[in-house]
């Protein structure tokens, strides 16, 4: 049975209030799951995305960004990914390797057949049975990721990320669409331009369709 | 001109005292150069050997190790080592890829071509042009680094590394004659049993000689 799903999209597409609405409701219909996220899936990875994401880091380098990710990774898919596989539950992970493709290749530039061979390295060849792409304008995401970092009334929460440029946000959504273009059966394509209620159904129906499951 | 030169050795070869006396004696002679260190050269590069030295983080996997070194260079090669000699300086470097095949190579047993891929990546295919490799029995070296440890009077000043099996140092050791073997050229086989002063007459010689100063 197909195992591994990861949810992708922009700063603000939703995806990490979807998964957790997700996996409230898979557990409620006694489906075995684990949920988990990069970088920060591991004790080391939390240490990895605090240099990450610290806004202090602004001069990274670009390597240094998609090195840092791929350690998280390794880290990630030998600890706690694979062992959940290994016990027949579902993994449902915020960010995985496409988002190596769409940050660091689209987004900063790098060379995506590096890309793949770190990505391969970090990742123990794994690959997502399942990857659904929040889809929504990037002005839209970044508006409503900045109402979040209000609402915790901490401006010093708008990571290194959330901070970049448009274009570069723009770069990284593009970059998503090229990922499904190229592995149309892989990708559910979400669109997140919409109420939570309505995309959390669409996303239930999506996953209990992948493990046949009965809405 | 070549102007990169690294020193290499196991843990306790007395790499950074000779570094240090070595800089010391080629600014007297005017000899413009800058002194750095892996991973440790950069702002971010201090963070990311936080992580990698913390005993705390016993458990970190293999690969996870070998992406932070190359982060770390990453970073160190395009914001200090580059630019220093793009300045025409010399630039003394404690540890740099070779220390890559030699510990995560040799030591953790990963693979050599992967590692060769990311040294060069990392690196910006920067090789070095003069390596400079402290040799001695690891039963010495690690006696040394825990004397060094004792006078700091912090058993926790022992490191992730330092703290590794005798066989692990073993590995390195013969990892790191393995390189010089292959690539006797750049190499200048140091032997690091010896009391400080005669060595440093020895990498003073060495350098002298590469960069042809007299002494």
């Amino acid at each position: 049975m197909k195992k591994f799903i990861t949810f992708e999209g922009i700063e603000g597409s939703g995806k990490s209030t979807q998964i957790k609405l997700v996996a409230e409701y898979l557990s409620q219909k006694n489906v075995s799951l684990i949920v988990t996220q990069e970088p920060s899936g591991t004790e080391i990875g939390r240490k990895i995305g605090g240099i990450l994401f610290d806004r202090k880091n602004n001069n990274m380098c670009e390597k240094t960004e998609m090195f840092l990710f791929c350690a998280a990774r390794a880290q990630h898919v030998r600890d706690v990914i694979m062992p959940a596989l290994k016990q027949g539950k579902i993994v449902l992970c915020d960010r995985f390797s496409d988002a190596t493709y769409a940050y660091q290749g689209a987004g900063r530039g790098l060379d995506e057949k590096f890309i793949g061979l770190v990505n391969d390295y970090s990742s123990m060849l794994l690959k997502p049975d399942l990857t659904l792409l929040f889809d929504l304008p990037v002005e839209v995401g970044l508006q409503r990721a900045n109402k979040r970092n209000d609402n915790l009334k901490e401006s010093s929460s708008i990571d290194r990320f959330e901070k970049e440029t448009l274009d570069f946000h723009k770069k990284i959504r593009a970059g998503y669409l090229r990922l499904l273009k190229n592995d149309p059966d892989r990708f559910c394509l979400i669109d997140a331009n919409r109420d939570v209620n309505t995309i959390q159904n669409e996303v239930r129906q999506c996953i209990s369709n992948f493990i046949n499951l009965k809405i």
